[in-house]
C-alpha cells in the first residue's frame, strides 16, 4: 500500500506525543496536519524539545478542512472533546481512531453516569469497532471508525478474557486491582498531581466509579459472551508510565495450571505483542507495545493470580492505535512497533 | 511507674533505627544497649548520621548478659535470627518484644513452609502473645513476651476484623492486595532493591507464598472466631516507606453502609491509633503510628472494598512495638508516639 | 514567659502546614487563627488530612481584626502578598514573621528587578531584621519584625559567611550551585511541577535572575563586611524536600583545612542546628532543624568545596521562623525543635 | 560495507544492555558472542526479561577465542578488568572499544592514583584514541582501539572546549558540578545504591578524588591546547538515568554571547548529536544519544554559564561507542542511534 498522510488531534498531551514519536518512525506514513489548542502557533519541537533535531511542525488550531486533508485521523483529546469532532470526519469519509472514552460505550445513558456528561453524538454510540486487535482483528481491518481501548481495560482483558471464554474462571467473584502511573491522567495542572503530592505516597481513587468500569464490563460480555461481576479499584502510583493489573478470580471446576498456560497458548501464541512470563514487572514493558501477562494458582483460596504490565503510553494508548492503523491501513500489524 | 532501661538488637536496621527514634523521645524510657552486627563497634551516629547531635552511643555485638541488665529487649533482627536470642533471654526474666516474624506462629510445620527454614525454638511457638493492641490489649499488658505483627498484617487485620466479627463479609471469597514500599525489606544490599532496579516499575513478589499469609490466617481465625479463605498479594513499590492494601471482600446479607459504619465506630472510636477518611493516602500516615481505614460498597458486585494506610516502619514495626511496650509497662499507651 | 498566641496567614500551603506541625507540639504556644485563602471556610484536618485526630481548627479568610487578637503573626504567603498586610499588623503593635521574600532587601529598585512587581510598602524596605540566628541573633531577641530568610540564602549563607568574614577565602569567583526539592514552589498547579514532568529530570531554571541572589548579596555583604562576587544557578530536582548547596570558592593566601575547620568551630560549636560531616546528605536533615555542613580542599584548583544539606520546609523556613519566635518572645531557642 | 560481527563482554550491565538494545536494531551488524560472568549460562532474556520475544541468545563465559570470531569487540566491565583481555584481542588483531576507564588516561602513576589499583596493560596507556566524535573524528576512524569517554567527561568536555579553545573563557578558575543518575554506578548490590537510601536525598561523592577528574584534565589539554585548571563536583541523584553538568567559567576579555553563540554554531552546527537550548532538562535526552546544551551570561561575576544533559547510558555510555564503532566500521555516523 501506498503511503498514508495521518494527522493528530491532541497532538502535545501525553498520548499524541507518544503517537508522534511512534508515527513519525513509520516507513509508511506521512505526518500530516498536528492539531493543538494551549500550544497552537508554536512548533512542535519548541513546545516539546525532545523532539529538536528530529521534528519540524507547526501545532495549529484545529480545523476540520485542514483534518480532512489527510487519510487518517487520531484523536487524543481528554474524553468529552472527541464527539464534537467525530461526526464531520466520519460524514467526509475519513478514517478516525479515537484515543479517548467517547465511543467506547454503546449507551448514552451509561455514558452519562460514567462520564458526568451529555454525549452529543449519541447516534454514533456503538458504531464504532473496539480496537483491541487480539480480540476483534477481523472488524478492525474493515473498520473507518476505532474507539482505542482505555489503558486500564487493556490491562484487564486481555489476561482476562482466553479464561472467561473458556470457562476456566467464574464469572462472578473477580476482583481486579490496578496500579497507574501518572501520565495515565494527561497533561494536567491539577495540584493533586504535583510532583510534592505524588511521590512517596500511593492512593485508590475513583473506587467504583471509574469510567472504564463499564468499558470493561461492556467488552467482557462481548468477547467472552457471558456476564461477568466483578470489583475494579485504580491506584495512582509515583510512576511516569506504567499499568500493573493484579485479578483474582475463582477457578471453575476442572481448571488447572496446565489449562491456564494451555489457553493461553491457544490465544496468543502467534500475537506479536503478548508475552509470558512468572511475575511481570512495569519495567520490562515501559516505552514497548507489549503487555507482559502471568499467573499462578492459590490452591489454598481456589482462585487464580493474574498479573499483566503494559505501559499505559503505549499499549495502553498511542502503540495501540497505531497497532489498528495498522491494520485499518493494511500494514504490516507491527510496523513502527518493534 | 519509674523509668525502664530498653535494650535494641539490631539497632542499625530500619526498624531498628526507628525503635532508635521512638525510644529517645520517650519520657520514661533510658535506652540501654544498642548491639548491632556488621556495625558494631562504631557509634550510631557515625553509621546514622541522622542521629548527630541527638544521640551519642556505640553498637556492639551481642551479648546476652549485657542485654539482661535491661528491663526490656527489642529484636528488630531478620527472621530466622530472634529463635537464637530469645529462649536465653525469656528464660533469665526479661521481657521481650520481637519485631521479626519467628514467634508469630503456632506450628513448626507452617514456619518451616513459609519461612524456609527450621525453628530451633520450636518449645516456644505459641507461647507469644500476639502484639495487635487494638485486638489483644488486656493479653498484652500482662505478657512477658510479644511476637509484634508483621506490616503487612497490621494493615490487613484492623480493617477486616470488625466486618468478619460481626459478620457483615463472608468469610470465603476475600481478596486482598497490598503495595509495600522499599524499606519493608530492611536494608539490603540486594540489587533488586537497588535504585535503578525499583524506580520507574512495580511488581508483585511471593505470590501465594509470602510469610505473612499463615500470620494473617491465624490472627483472622483467632480473633474472629472464624476460618476464612482468602487470597493475598503483596507488590514493591517505589517508594521508601508505607503500606497500602485493598480489600475486596462479599458483604453478607443485610450488611450495609450503615452498618459497616457503626461496627468501625463500635471498634475503634476509642482507638488512639485508628483514623478514617473515605480514601486514605500513604502520604497522610507516613511517620506516624496511625492505620488509616476506608471503606465503600460496590453494589454491583455486592461486595465491600476496604483501603487501607500504614507506615511500615511505625504502625508496622518500631512504632506497634513500643505501643505494646507502653501496655507491658504500665505506661500511658501513647506515649511517644503522638 | 506565660504562653503566646501566634496565628497563621497561609496556613494550608506547605510552609504554613509545616509551620502548625511544629506549633502544635509547642508547649508555651496556643494557635490562635488560621487564614486560608482558597481553603477557607474547611477545616484543617479536612484539607490535611496528616492533621486527623490531631488537630481540629478552622481555616478563616484574613481579617486584620482577627489576626490582631494573636501575639505574634506569621506570615506564610507567596511573595508579593505580605507587603500588603505587613504595615496594618505593625501599626497595630503586631509582631510579625514574614516567610516570604518581600522585606528581605533593602531598596525598591532591586526588589522590582528580582521579583518583577512593585512594592506596596516600600517605607517598609530595611526595616525588617534578616532572621538568621546564628548571625543575627541579637537584633532578632529585640525585634518586633523578622523576615525570614530564604531556603537557598540559608543553606547558602551558613557555610559560606565565617570563612569570608576570616578572610579564608577570596570574595570574587566563588560559585554556588544549589539542589533543591519541589516542594519550594510552594502547592501549586503548574503543570512543570506536575510528577510526569518532574520525575526523572533535572533542569537549572532563573539562570542569574533567581530573587534569591540579591538577597544572599546583601546578607553575605552585611555581615561579612566585605563586597563579593559569585554565580548562583538553583536546579530543581525530583525530590519533595531539601536543598543541596555545593560551593566553590578560591582559597585566600595561607588558608588551610586546619584554619577553616577551626574558624567554623568557632563560629558554630554551640549552635543547636549546625552540624558537620564530611559529606552531607538531604536524608540526615529531612524532618529537621538542622543544616549540615562539609568541606575539602582541591589543592589543584586552590579551592575549597563547601556542602550543605537543609529541609527546605525545616531549617529553609518554617523551622528556622520558630527558632526566631521563640528569639523573640525569649522561649528556649530550641524549643518544638529537636 | 558488508555486515560486521560484534561481540560484547559484560553484555547483562546497564550499559551492556543499552549496547545490546541498540546493536540489535543496526541494521549492518549482527551480534555474535554476549559474555557474562555472574549470568554466564543463562539465556540473555531471562536475565533481561525486556529482550523477550526480541532477542534470544545465550550469555556465556568469556573466552579469547570465542571473542576472536568476531570483527569488533565491545568491553563493558568495571573498570580494572578491560586491561585483563585487551592486550590479547589486539594482538590478535581485533578491534575494540573499551567502555570503562583503564585506557582513558596516558600514565601508570595517574590510573593509580585515582583507580586506587595497579595497571596490568601499562604499555597500552596512551595507545587508545580518546572516542569523542566531535572533537577526535579522523582519529577515530582510523583507529583499531578506541577508549570510550566517561559519561561525566562527555557532558563536560562537550560545552567546554569550543570557548577554551576559542579563549572565550579563561583556564582557570573553572568551576563544574555534575549530577548522575544512579545507573552510572553499574548494576551494583551496593547497599549504599538501594531505592531507600537513594531516594528522597542527594549527596555529592568522591570530592576532588572522582577519577574521571584526570580524564576530562587530559581531553581538555589536548583537545584545547591549554593547561587548565577547575574542580569538579559529582552528585548522586534519585534517578535511573541521566546527568546534568552545570560549569561557571569566568569569561576572556571581549568574550560575549553574541561569540559564544557563534563559535558554538562554528563548531557543532553540522554534528548530528548535539544540540542547543536555553535550559537543558534531563527528560528531552533520556533514551537518545543527543547532548543538549545551553549557556548564560552572567554580568554581575563576568562569568559564563554552560549546562548540558545526556543520558549517561547512551551518549555517556553505549551511544557514544556506537558512534564510534560507526566510524571504525565506515558506517553512517548516526546508524541505529536516531
Amino acid at each position: 500500500m501506498p503511503n498514508a498522510v495521518v494527522s493528530l488531534v491532541g497532538a502535545s498531551g501525553y498520548s499524541g506525543a507518544e503517537l508522534l514519536t511512534i508515527l513519525s518512525r513509520h516507513p509508511s506514513v506521512t505526518i500530516g496536519k498536528l492539531f493543538a489548542h494551549a500550544s497552537a502557533g508554536k512548533r512542535v519541537q519548541d513546545v516539546l524539545p525532545r523532539f529538536l533535531g528530529i521534528l519540524d511542525a507547526l501545532l495549529e488550531p484545529y480545523s476540520p478542512e485542514a483534518a480532512c486533508q489527510s487519510d487518517m485521523v487520531f484523536i487524543a483529546l481528554p474524553s468529552g472533546e472527541a464527539m464534537n469532532l467525530v461526526p464531520e470526519l466520519l460524514s467526509r469519509g475519513k478514517r478516525v481512531i479515537d484515543l479517548g472514552g467517547d465511543f467506547r460505550l454503546d449507551g448514552a445513558g451509561v455514558y452519562e453516569r460514567y462520564y458526568k456528561r451529555t454525549h452529543t453524538a449519541e447516534h454514533l454510540l456503538g458504531t464504532a469497532i473496539y480496537g483491541l486487535p487480539e480480540w476483534n482483528r477481523a472488524n478492525i481491518r474493515h473498520s473507518t471508525f476505532v474507539a482505542n481501548p482505555g489503558c486500564y481495560p487493556t490491562s484487564v482483558l486481555l489476561p482476562l478474557l482466553p479464561l472467561l471464554k473458556e470457562h476456566l474462571i467464574e464469572s462472578t467473584g473477580i476482583v481486579i486491582n490496578s496500579l497507574s502511573g501518572v501520565s495515565g491522567a494527561g497533561r494536567s495542572a491539577s495540584p493533586e498531581l504535583s510532583f510534592a503530592e505524588v511521590c512517596e505516597s500511593v492512593k485508590a481513587y475513583k473506587v467504583g466509579t471509574h469510567q472504564h468500569i463499564p468499558e470493561i464490563a461492556r467488552a467482557l460480555r462481548e468477547f467472552s459472551s457471558s456476564a461477568v461481576s466483578f470489583t475494579f479499584v485504580p491506584h495512582l502510583l509515583p510512576i511516569i508510565r506504567g499499568i500493573y493489573t493484579t485479578i483474582s478470580a475463582p477457578l471453575a471446576s476442572g481448571a488447572t495450571s496446565e489449562k491456564i498456560h494451555g489457553v493461553f497458548q491457544q490465544y496468543y501464541a502467534s500475537e506479536p505483542f503478548v508475552r509470558f512470563i512468572p511475575v511481570p514487572e512495569i519495567k520490562h514493558v515501559v516505552h514497548t507495545n507489549y503487555i507482559d501477562i502471568g499467573f499462578s494458582i492459590d490452591n489454598d483460596s481456589g482462585r487464580v493470580i493474574l498479573l499483566s504490565a503494559i505501559d499505559n503510553l503505549v499499549k495502553g494508548a498511542a502503540g495501540q492505535a497505531v497497532q489498528n492503523m495498522n491494520l485499518m491501513l493494511g500494514f504490516n500489524e507491527s510496523e513502527a512497533l518493534l
